[in-house]
């Protein structure tokens, strides 16, 4: 089975992921492998500093870890027992070299590295006011305001100066920073990006997630809480709380779309959470049917759990073209016009006459949607009930994914039967709000005080969010009462 | 789902896929997708030559053909309503640019291209009879020995000429030539490699796979029959038969392994023949446990199959990293002995404690086997019982595929408990030839007459294998008495 | 005839030149052709910015400016009438695009852009200063140090900001800014590095010489003063002296070795010099001698006017291969012990059986000389007297060129009769100073205002050297007395 | 001194360098840089072929020698002790890298290898010949058409093969042959392109010129005799002379301007040839003057030359911009436009009211001298006297240059008062062919049996041109009649 889809304009896309090594030999290799795993957390380009006891070595790369950090030359020139990394997506500003993490500076006290995964949203008043100060700035990310925040902090230690810096932020992060003593570690106050720490050999590793613990086959001691900053040094580890307490809000669409299937994410498994979402979705929308398919890739594990619970077989009605990944980013017009058939195939011999259950993660902008059922259909299918596995998005999200603009969610803009006549489906049914929160082991959402960061489905966003707040819209079209005929 | 892997030196590889459009606007775009759609049957390099009425173009480039033909600007340098283009995997020679098809020549009376799927048994041979009249090879492939003979024939016509080149040649092969008149695509006697014939808007496709019809929407006329010459012109299509009649014998490594699920080859669908030998399978060599786990993702069609016919449930309890295809291409040696951890993780969620039916389509030499073995062992498996839905390798094989040496193939060396022994599960199986056969829809193999190209189960080569002689050994390991407690 | 050679290590090196155009349409596309023009003062990289009114454009690459700035979309994105650049050689640190200039930053104030040629004796003291503020550099340039001056300056106008920062720094420089409003020139008070105005259909050039005013058909205004600092706006040119009043003393090896011969600085004629400095060796220390040959190119200049003044003729005794240039950078060691050939062959036609002067513009280590006289002694020469047209060179220099190390000096470690042993001539001669200054039109060095900076010759400095200090050494050993036989 | 310019259209470009070491250890990197030294004919690609006993080595690449060859990697890999290279300029055709040379061909006995500088002038219609018996060419070079003639004869040794094939063609050229038994070499029956052999630690070195001997240290040991093929293996040199005697007719452009001016072809001086061909031109047509200025670099040896037989002073006027070799090759329009101040700038301080006499070698288009001239003036010359090293050009050449149409040439365009017109000089004269003769030390032209092959001055040729008949034209405008006024 294989990770999620990238380059799709119809998902949504995670910005980051992170990963640290202290206290063991060949640090950045361990940090390259890391990375990896992480992947599909960012493929737009990687960064590793390392530091050996003398020096802190870099490289920084458009383009995938494997294409560029795997060489030998690259991964000796990286020495030292100690390394952090970062692979990256973005979705906004040119993608140049320098806007490329973990950020470096030489700072008063030396060299100063970091990287975060997620995104601040008072990073620009910030950055107006250090500018103001004579600070100058390389690059147009938000990281770089934390940087210049540590460099002009006039507390005398380095935790001091980073304390100074992460409580003058607002936001989502998993952050990581590096100096001569060790890294330090902090996750945001509401636990919005995931972090967790492992141990391999005696020596120390912080990631987004457990599946980067186990590429190196490091052991998993716990997920980094809310709020934390994890101090690690040739002395050990040590653990600081620089926030008032919060409640915990991890972003709920790391277990439905952003992390991998095998990663557990605060004691919970992806893969199960995304069967039980299947199964709830089985259990609140069944219909008649002769197959269950799942849109692949990221559909199979909520189309398992649909067809386990509804008895329904489970076919591969539609055949991905693994090639396609890398390739065509640069299509000629005419080749474009073509359009999903580069991706997928239909597989006649699943689909003709059949009555089909089509399952996908989410719906976003419902183009890849509308052209995969129309393939279905072509495939001779006699009805087509697409299940989406979570509820629909109507809401913008400023924590690190690229959905900023409602204009562009479809559930913004239709309500259900116009949605399931736009793209072409014989009935549509989303995942309802609770019944996520079932399929995560909860009674249902506490409205007062939600469990889980789930701001694209209802607008609910924990934190400040300064910079954005002209962003967000109305009451999405979905929730407002249906036109009259 | 996905589609095969590639760069694993544990699979076999097929060598080659070939594409031909003619009588359509932007032929070699229509090629481009076609291609796209054959990449599983080569990634090593491509090439596409085309015509429009009064120059030929030609680009050939090493690697994948989204990331060398996808340009607008290679697009319309390749002008024409003709084309033909090839996608290639190499197991033997340089991978230069030589070396990559389509060939092209200024013939006496004309531009000349060609490409071709599968390996000539007898050119070696040939190619030092031509080299002593004075024909310059440029390439070490054997296509250009079918180059040289239509060169150098005597007869007046085209089509003359490619006859009496091919009534030289001995092997499997599906022959794609181009010239000013059209295109001529023939299919070997035996009908070993597939060849099927489409249509689209009026004018005609021919591919080595149904799934590259699709792609571009074309419709499926029919397979070209074993040892017929298709000539394609302006007045339209010609069917000739240059060989005398001989029994079709397809190599049944396409359903187990190399064709795309979607694809359909003499009429059987790719995706229900692997099904149909995992059912097979459980059939055969059932034993009670909890999961039914793909290796993936070659394995998941007789996976369902398996759990389909048992009754026990499908998990993915392998994850795959998806950008694993393009990258640690050269790793280095630290990273290298990290070893399949790169490609595959288990899924702890599924594993745990668990009874697993691990299905995988084949075993070749076995060192992914074992490492997927302790992978999932080291999830907390609590059995492991491995089902190989195809019978053992034992043979060479010559016609396209690259296991030419039987001392790399495991079967070839040890038997079952060995092998079993080697690999490290409780308990091994594979399926039996007939079961195979059965899957296929036949009673059973026909001894005398066997319905199927199964060379390398068996030994038995439909065509002579001049070149290779001296590479077939005995009786394989698997197949000799049992040793002596 | 032709420039000076590049990358020879046995020359010295200018580290810059500097290019300005305002009020021009397609001011970069000049810039590009002035920076052409000064490719002999640094040939390591380069980097051109532009202004259109709305937004700067920026291009920066290391190598030639014609490889990588001449292409027409390079030039059309560099959009706008006003622009600046900047071609570098850079010494020490690393060959990385982050210390290419113009070095940019997004002000309080907009967009600020800024490169030098020449050299600061004080940054490294003024650089640990800005970062123990908070300041974060991103490159290892002394220029870098000016920018975060003008971003941390309490001034209210940008004029006001870089005279705030020129006021801290020393050195010899020739700085050009560029903002929103247009262009700032500054040569530094001792005018150590030339600088030139020049005017082009109504707007402004600013030039580190006069041929790259030549190139673009720019009439020559005059000589930046010393001290002097040119604002260039829309409403003209203003000229500001924000320096007390010093001694000018122009670099003298401008016009012994650096600058192009066909340029003018501070109205004496490059060519005119060397000329004369020809003649001043002529009467100074002739032998008798067939021909006079000279080292090329730089040599050539001066072997005319040995020529024209001793009646002997003016030979082309070594051939230069044009292709060295960029060329066996990294050569083989085999290649490497090879030396001299690649770059010169002796022209026995002229050579064989005669007493040869040979001339050459300066000795800084001898390597090069040492081949230079062994080739021409192979080809037959009966005699070789070597002619110098500088003085020796005992001391270190810190003003943008390359020698900060008295040890690699040859003058600084022999006598003349060892020199002369160790190169292996008949006989050596150098200029004298005195002869140096009459060259120039003057009686004599004023040992108490000399009229030049020649502190290689002399080791006198006309400013302070803070971060050099302990670079400078005694007596050299050509100026002690003769060791007793 | 400089070597001559490239990429100028306004010159003549000579086709080729070849090279051989045969019997030295590391023969390839000797090969390298013999190329090096050989550079000057021709920049655009360049290939070296070597053996070392049981396997050849091939390096092709487009670009300079130094640029591809010389790094260690390189070098390492072409081993063994006999090697040939070859360095190109193509006129016509593509610039692909089949079409660099040395050809390489498995022949029937064995690897062959071949390259040659000059040109077949019944290429074409062998070609057709061998296309029609079956013969497939790769390349669109002429070179190849010597390989299949080889490839196809029916001699017994591989000698008698190459004697089978120069037999066959028509043309000048000197070729290189190489085999696993040694190599061979040949200059065409007229020698019209020349040919040296050398000597270096008991090998032996072939080479288009002697600097090329010069650069590694090998011993001059005589021109190869026209018609000559010296054959060289391990049991020392043989020389035959496989065709009937006939005259000698250098390429008189070697002297003029092809050859590097350090180089001695068949026993003369190219640089005394050159410095005689100003002599003679002072003589013929001097006027009164001030200077005498060459345009550089390759009219500076006849300006010395003119300047001695003058006594008019020699001066740089015109100062030429080294970079400007491999930059600007594709400039924007609006760089273009500013033309030749790219490449060359006045030296005002030698011109400004100054009588100049202008030498140049040749006048082809005279695009290039028209700018010149206008460059010249501007810089505030009196008047301009323009001299040319050479007869006026009528005539196409087809032996390995590129002037194949007589309508670019400005001397068969217009009579001598319109070319100084045209020109805006202030008189304008060419050497005449009786004075070209002197100054390569005869008493004059044998008109019955021309010393030298001096086609393009004169239109005799001295073999057939089949290829190439309709390319001449008739009388030249220049010979004719004036026109009446």
């Amino acid at each position: 089975m294989t990770l999620e889809d990238f380059h799709d304009d119809d998902k949504l896309h995670e910005e980051c992921g992170v990963y640290a090594v202290h206290g063991h030999e060949g640090a950045a290799a361990l940090v390259t492998l890391g990375l990896h795993a992480l992947q599909h957390r960012g493929q737009e380009a990687a960064g590793i500093i390392s530091y050996d006891g003398n020096e802190f070595y870099n490289h920084r790369a458009l383009g995938l870890v494997g294409d560029n950090f795997s060489s030998q030359e690259v991964i000796e020139r990286l020495k030292g027992h100690v390394s952090i990394g970062h692979t990256r997506y973005s979705t906004t500003g040119e993608t140049a070299l320098r806007n490329v993490q973990p950020l470096f500076a030489e700072l008063h006290d030396g060299g100063f590295a970091l990287c975060h995964n997620g995104n601040l949203t008072n990073s620009q008043k910030i950055r107006d006011q250090l500018v103001m100060r004579g600070s100058i700035f390389q690059s147009t990310m938000d990281t770089e305001v934390i940087l210049h925040l540590v460099a002009t902090s006039i507390q005398d230690t380095i935790v001091g100066k980073v304390t100074d810096a992460i409580q003058r932020i607002e936001g989502a992060y998993a952050l990581l920073c590096m100096t001569k003593e060790g890294v330090i570690a902090v996750r945001d106050p509401h636990g919005i990006r995931p972090l967790v720490l492992g141990e391999l050999d005696g020596g120390y590793v912080v990631a987004s997630e457990t599946c980067a613990l186990d590429i190196i086959g490091a052991d998993f001691i716990r997920d980094v809480d809310p709020g934390e900053m994890i101090v690690i040094t040739d002395d050990g580890i040590q653990s600081l709380r620089p926030f008032p307490p919060t409640r915990q809000q991890t972003c709920i669409f790391e277990y439905i779309y952003f992390a991998r299937p095998d990663s557990f994410i605060d004691g919970v498994s992806v893969y199960e959470a995304r069967k039980n979402i299947g199964k709830e979705l089985a259990l609140e929308s069944h219909v008649e049917s002769d197959v269950v398919v799942p849109v692949p890739d990221s559909g199979v594990p909520a189309a398992i759990g649909y067809s386990q619970e509804s008895g329904v077989p489970f076919e591969l009605g539609i055949i991905r073209n693994h090639y396609v990944g890398r390739t065509f980013i640069e299509p000629g017009q005419q080749i474009r016009n073509l359009g999903v058939k580069l991706k997928h195939n239909a597989n006649k011999a699943v689909l003709e006459g059949k009555r089909v259950i089509l399952v996908d993660d989410s719906l976003v902008r419902g183009t890849t949607s509308i052209k995969i059922v129309e393939m279905v259909k072509a495939a001779g299918a006699k009805e087509v009930h697409m299940r989406i596995a979570s509820p629909p998005i109507g809401y913008p999200y400023f924590y690190g994914i690229d959905i900023s603009q409602s204009k562009e969610l479809l559930a913004a803009q239709m309500d259900l039967d116009e949605m399931a006549a736009h793209i072409g489906v014989d009935s549509l049914a989303f995942l309802s709000i609770d019944g996520m929160y079932k399929a995560m082991g909860q009674e249902g959402r506490n409205p007062d005080a939600p469990q889980y960061c789930d701001a694209p489905f209802t607008g609910h966003y924990p934190t400040q969010i300064d910079d954005y707040e002209d962003h967000v819209v109305d009451v999405p079209r979905f929730m407002k009462p249906k036109k009259a005929g």
